[in-house]
């Protein structure tokens, strides 16, 4: 039976993180609010009277009964399902390491929304401006060292973030630095300098033939300023 | 042997979800920067150039080699062998709850520091005054709807978040509602006559012996201004 995703329409946002990994397995699987009949279906579970155990917010993944809720939680699920986890307990620290890109996500979006989700972008782009400006100076590059240096410690070589196979967050961090790329192409200017491994990683990510085929398909949508990685200028600056 | 959990000393901070599970379990583990040398082993571990997947922030948790980082994949490895999580598919469930409250605790946090967490609340005051106004308005009862009604919808009847037994979630919620007491008194003050069942479970937590002793003991620090659940009286107001 097919996984059922369950994400907003019109935006790569979170449902992205998952989608990459059910396309890189070839995992059959269905996009219920683009393939079906909008949104109905995923509020509809949201707000349910009779479902046990109804998740927060989307995405949130439907595999029979189960419901699974966050990326990082359906990730943990697919995983070893995919073939794109570990089975031993090497799969905490596949775990352990979305959930850290899951943490610099939220920061990313909070760049434009510092103050409240519920308010525009408009009605928030000084405080905006001020959260996007430690986010380039200080976050990024904290986070991003982080990262190019759990690449340089791993025993198996630096090719994949955990272990010497590909796993979800391989592919997880291929979209982060993607979605950084469109929305702060300043600031992420000499990425490749400074992180080598990181870009090189994003590069063999985007070279594989599955992950090629569905970015040139029309089931990726293109980065817009719906979702959580937003170009908007005046946010952007140089890299320190 | 006991498990070691890293965590900066003197606030409860994230740290104080994992200690909870621990503590009602009675299992042993040494709290490494309370009590052994601060938090010089703590950062050596996260500085380290050896080690090979280092953790990016605390709390994280060794066993033996192994290391678990992020509040939710530390109880998620501990569940089961303390008995505080199911074994089979609705670890996920239980799993997916325990990633809501984290999401939850970073909001928390963001009310006192919407704008830079490397800069004092003090330089971003007003910032944190409309973050919080938000937070109380629309996030607070959103979240608290949403674990009010997930309690009357478990089918096991609603005195447990997920299943019918305890599970490290429980513990969870009871210290996200205790830190929200602390934080924002007046917004929370009539929580119990608007979630019932919550305060209810927040009760009987507080009731079990395990906790109990722990919440008496030198091992729980108060509440203060260096942790997520901060009172500041200006940024608190009465729930709508």
């Amino acid at each position: 039976m097919a996984y059922e995703l369950y994400y907003w329409d019109g935006l790569q946002g979170r449902g992205e993180f998952v989608r990459l990994a059910l396309e890189e397995a070839q995992a059959p699987y269905v996009d219920i609010a683009r393939d079906d009949d909008g949104s109905g279906a995923m509020m509809s579970i949201m707000d349910s009277k009779t479902e046990p155990y109804p998740p927060f917010a989307p995405p949130f993944l439907k595999d029979g009964d189960l419901i699974v809720s966050h990326v990082a939680n359906i990730l943990l699920y697919l995983g070893p399902r995919l073939g794109l986890a570990p089975q031993d307990d090497s799969r905490f620290v596949v775990h352990g390491l979305q959930l850290t890109i899951a943490d610099m996500v939220t920061e990313v979006h909070d760049t434009h929304h510092p103050l409240a989700s519920s308010q525009y972008y408009e009605e928030q782009k000084e405080a905006a401006k001020a959260r996007a400006t430690d986010f380039i100076d200080h976050r990024l590059p904290k986070f991003m060292h982080y990262f190019e240096r759990v690449l340089e410690l791993n025993p198996h070589g630096g090719r994949h973030m955990a272990g010497n196979a590909l796993t979800y967050v391989d592919l997880s961090m291929f979209q982060l630095i993607d979605g950084l790329h469109y929305a702060f192409p300043r600031a992420m200017k000499r990425f490749g300098e400074h992180y080598p491994r990181l870009a090189a990683l994003h590069d063999a990510v985007l070279a594989r033939p599955n992950i090629a085929a569905y970015l040139a398909s029309a089931r990726r949508l293109s980065h817009n300023e719906s979702c959580i990685f937003r170009h908007y200028p005046e946010l952007d600056k140089a890299a320190r």
